[in-house]
């Protein structure tokens, strides 16, 4: 990647606009920037602004166009797929100041919020009101609403309520060139013009900067049920996901995890009293929500009329809000536990549901063929298995030549089962040369056309989403 | 608009495309495929076609684009914005060959359907297979799926289960250089690139043919609870709208019904005992769904308590599927009725529902104020208000000099409202010159850059969505 090359007169006009307080030459502000989650990926900006409204990203917008900047967008930094990295050592917009929850709707059921409200806040705030916004990644207690919509964010809720996307009724985005647009309106519905603003979730920061979101919201449930069930074999906690659906019942959340990932997650969570039998090989964790306990306790019976048809072990109900948030500390902590035991490598593989098992299974026999381990959870009920490839005692060698041919086994497995590459950490940096696998080089052609339509200048940040050489 | 003008040598190679069987110049077939459901508009295709595949429609777009043939597709002809119509007298291509159910896959909870299949039929297969697919326009009866993708289509469920784009998961479309593509992945989550099937969604055929549609389905529920709510006041009728939401229920379809709307559609229905007092001035028909019957009555419950704040008469339970499927019906035949009393211009509004009462006095208003009259109707819940302008006894002078005035101003009403001016209807021919209203002009010369990197050659539809002077 090339380095841009900040001048004087580019910095002066960068200060005139953000004013002194508000950008950063330090190297140490510039690391601090300069990496997400994504692995140990560190690609500080050579310039870090902090703007405090829309006006001043409009502004800096038309001094990268200028000066041919390129430029980043940076969120709570927890992404997964490197869109944050600023690969071109160029210019890092840190939306921190844009943190302000603008309005809660209660008549029409709507909040109105910056991009820089940590999403947990967001449901917090809206839930006292009554009100349900039920997107929660697993960072949802870090990462940023802004970056939940770059991205499209899924999460454990999604299997029931639906992604991001699903919630985003309008945006104010600052364009490339500098223009502020609203890229729909507040309602429901809309058949008026190209849907922009599903255009611009999970563009990952290229088409435009996120000012501004409207989303909807519901009215909020008042309880739910949460089993965790242990399965002899992982394959079968795969089918059973597919046949709860089939019995009729809509879970609000459907987790999978492999043995490795709850062992190594349990030591994260205090006072979670899980005993885990030496043959259990995955847990499926299994929530029903909705405002009458009975209808719940109804539906929890018919999902263990289906669970009988599996070897499991003693399911877990559990009995307190307490336990309840152990067992999702528990789940949520996954990651971050996977990352402190060895280095490792995320793929985000996403399937109809009931292809799960040919997905798990196909997994790990091309583990096997090329040298790698892996630990697989994620949202089971969506059909999305986060796979995390495990460097563990693998060489650097393999780890760098083999390992690659390996998720690229991976994902055309997910294609072939009419699956995808990305369930929701998107593509950013670090899947962009596996999107030939996804998508026809004409396909490809129309997206990167797109991009140019918003970018000419292709200053938004570049080097994301489209493979290296195409 | 200029009329294409069809040369010996391009018919011959339509006709060795998709046979002699299956091309029509004869004025009566053109003229049956010149309208949709559009006031009285006809746009006779110069020449019309039946494909019977994808490859076939793809020869045909590689041909249209080597003569520059403008090309609309056509589908059920039940369209109410003119996106049908032949306004260039170019090549229609009716998609009804392409009117196969594919799979029903029960294992995923999707189908997979051609575009020609009658939304209802489609509905009514998945039901068999104890599958729902909640998106039900009022034309269900006729109205086709690819339409219903084409223009966003919405309906009385679609308050509490979203529109058409909330269920599609793919697409295969023939792009117009006749590239064949598949927009997305049969997967629940996706974040691998732009958003290209939400693109297609809504782009009233201005971008490619959609040959293909992955749905997603929900459980079939069991139940449901149907009362119509006679109003003595319209505008707490929409008062009342918001207020069910705020008592925590979300309806399953929550219709407004001005006066004469029911008055006029009563007619269309036997068997349909409902007598109004002279003083009623609107009704809402309000729906709960579930599997749980003691639920639905205890939710109809709390209904009735916050429609006790307004002034309405006596509320009728539905209590059979026949009187179910009566009111249903005549709900149904409200477009129609207004239709063969009067002509008239129906308007497709949308605000927050919150806003629903201003809008209605707003629209009543601006009648006033250039001398027309209008029924309204729609689906509420979702702030979807459907506006016929009665012609009724208007001078031909006034109707065309006087109303777009007032539908301009209708329209600048519910952009101010935060809402738009289409909720489900679509813009194409009769709606593209009010554009401006809902978009900047910069807002609008992105998606018509957008049009352009799909088809060059503006071949594809044109003349619709876009103003004739930007």
């Amino acid at each position: 990647m090339e380095h841009f090359v900040f001048s004087e007169a580019i910095i002066t006009q960068l200060e005139s606009i953000v004013g002194s307080s508000y950008i950063f030459l330090d190297e140490e502000t510039r690391n601090h920037y300069g990496h997400d989650e994504t692995e140990d990926y560190v690609f500080p900006p050579g310039v870090l602004v902090k703007p405090a409204n829309v006006q001043e990203i409009s502004e800096i917008m038309k001094l990268a166009g200028q000066y041919k900047i390129p430029v980043v967008p940076i969120g709570g930094r927890t992404g997964l797929s490197g869109g944050a990295l600023s690969i071109h050592r160029g210019l890092g917009i840190s939306m921190e100041r844009l943190n302000k929850i603008l309005e809660i709707d209660e008549k029409n059921l709507q909040v109105t919020t910056e991009p820089a409200v940590i999403t947990q806040i967001l449901r917090e705030a809206v839930a006292e009101k009554g009100l349900f916004y039920p997107v929660d990644p697993s960072s949802q207690g870090s990462c940023w609403i802004g970056g939940n919509v770059a991205e499209n964010s899924g999460g454990a809720r999604a299997v029931k309520y639906g992604v991001t996307k699903d919630y985003v009724l309008n945006l104010e985005v600052v364009l490339p060139n500098g223009d502020i647009i609203r890229t729909g309106a507040n309602t429901l519905k809309n058949s008026t013009g190209y849907n922009l603003t599903q255009l611009m979730v999970g563009s990952e920061g290229t088409l435009g900067i996120i000012t501004k979101i409207v989303l909807k919201l519901l009215p909020q449930h008042t309880h739910n049920v949460l089993l965790l069930v242990p399965f002899y074999k992982a394959v079968e906690a795969c089918q059973a996901v597919s046949a709860i659906f089939r019995a009729g019942i809509v879970p609000s959340a459907l987790e999978f995890m492999e043995r490795d990932a709850i062992d190594w997650a349990i030591k994260y969570v205090d006072g979670l009293n899980v005993q885990v039998k030496d043959e259990i090989e995955a847990h499926l964790l299994i929530e029903v929500d909705g405002n009458y306990p009975e209808i719940l306790f109804s539906e929890a019976e018919k999902i263990m009329n289906v669970l009988e048809e599996f070897h499991i072990d003693e399911v877990l109900f559990a009995d307190s809000e307490d336990q309840k948030n152990a067992i999702w500390k528990m789940r949520r902590n996954v990651a971050e536990a996977v990352k402190s035991n060895s280095i490792y490598k995320e793929e985000d593989t996403v399937v109809p549901r009931y292809e799960l098992p040919v997905l798990l299974a196909g997994i790990k026999s091309i583990g096997e063929k090329y040298g790698f381990r892996s630990v697989c959870y994620g949202h089971a009920g969506d059909g999305n298995l986060h796979v995390n490839i495990i460097k563990g005692s693998m060489t650097d060698e393999s780890w760098k030549l083999e390992v690659p041919k390996g998720i690229r086994e991976i994902f055309e497995l997910t294609v072939s089962l009419k699956g995808t590459i990305s369930g929701e950490h998107g593509i950013g940096f670090v899947q962009k040369n596996y999107m030939d696998i996804a998508f026809s080089k004409a396909h490809l052609q129309l997206m990167k056309d797109i991009k140019k339509v918003f970018d000419p200048n292709n200053i938004l940040n570049p080097g994301k989403i489209f493979p290296d050489i195409m």
